[in-house]
């Protein structure tokens, strides 16, 4: 039931993403956008990006491919077997099939790891996050991680949605979502979004800080952590 | 749960429709669409489109507002009170919340029914169809409606989406769907798809027949009834 990873072999430009209160969404991709159509702040984070690079969640692999032309090394992991499928054939060098919770020192020291496309929502939870952070302090020098300020939205649903999460003891922005895909359903997963007070509140005792915040105009922004 | 009348109240610009198998697709609307940006066949279709009508499955109005200015008497219908709301509002003259299966002469005689937009679809089953024409004849002298013909896809998805329907005794495009728009979840309705030679077979010993088919380029068609 790989809806996701079939989206990407299909070359689909629709995303719909199901939140677990029924909220859908259908949006326009960009997996396969080239530098030049990426979010500002994007662009304007890889100067951030370097030495070796672990990109989490690599999806059709722009930003592995965007890496690999600069020169640098990148090992890129997906729980998705279509997205891995995608990112190799599409020329990424290194892929593989690995949650982000398998990451540890076999896979090699990396110089930063990248979590572009919104993907500091892969740290899943608070505590997971946690977790996480420690356990890749040890063999990582940096994280760049896109994430969005949830409290930037006014849509009633959204913010219905989050006030239901801190009833339940959660964070506003934590997420649970699947991805439908033609007539296949993902699994459901744990997605985090965060402002970036709430990022600077997370990482603390875990031995990263916050070293830049990267923001343009809207709720998106890139943190730089060291 | 007025899911479908909400999302033309927001103006959205995707429809998202689920299938009972789960197969969910986005496309753009064309419920706002001025003459010329309709289908080409239901563009022909209008010259066939005379006298006092009922505009069936009003959605925002294109159709019932295209027909007042060439000057017709049309009654709209539909289901969903949003429709109705955002079908008045744009200046529908008469518009009704009423189903199709409760149409009956209470409403005076009409020259055309008027079904574009797939909406031979709300004819709902085979005998749901045969069971409303033989109700309409006495006073409707014609009607126009707009289909698609199901046996044009190639793909393995809708393809075995009808074999399942023919195994259990229904039509191959015997749909049943819904409607989702942010988190409201629309209810599950029956919507039929036909081909000409079905079509032609449904209509039999109702009091109609085919009188002419408007064809274009791809599945979709218009019938014209007598």
């Amino acid at each position: 039931m790989d809806a996701f990873g079939q989206m990407l072999l299909d070359g689909s430009h629709s995303e719909l993403v199901e939140r677990n209160d029924r909220f859908i969404s259908a949006s326009t991709l960009n997996y396969f956008a080239p530098v030049r159509r990426w979010d500002t702040v994007e662009r304007r984070a890889l100067r951030w990006v370097r030495g070796r690079v672990l990109d989490v969640g690599v999806g059709a692999g722009r930003v592995a491919l965007e890496l690999q032309a600069r020169g640098r090394e990148v090992v890129a992991i997906d729980v998705s077997p279509g997205a891995v499928q995608v990112a190799r054939r599409r020329g990424a060098k290194d892929v593989r099939l690995l949650a982000f919770e398998d990451v540890d020192e076999s896979l090699g020291r990396f110089n930063t790891v990248v979590m572009f496309g919104n993907n500091f929502g892969l740290f899943g939870s608070p505590a997971k996050a946690r977790r996480l952070l420690r356990r890749l302090r040890p063999f990582v020098d940096r994280i760049v991680a896109a994430s969005n300020d949830p409290y930037s939205t006014h849509d009633p649903a959204h913010r219905a949605y989050q006030e239901g999460n801190r009833a339940r003891g959660r964070m506003s922005g934590q997420l649970r979502l699947r991805v439908r895909y033609r007539d296949l359903v993902g699994p459901w997963f744990d997605y985090l979004i965060v402002s970036p007070n709430e990022m600077a509140g997370l990482v603390e005792g875990t031995g990263w800080t916050i070293r830049r915040l990267i923001r343009g105009n809207d709720a998106r922004y890139v943190a730089v952590l060291d």
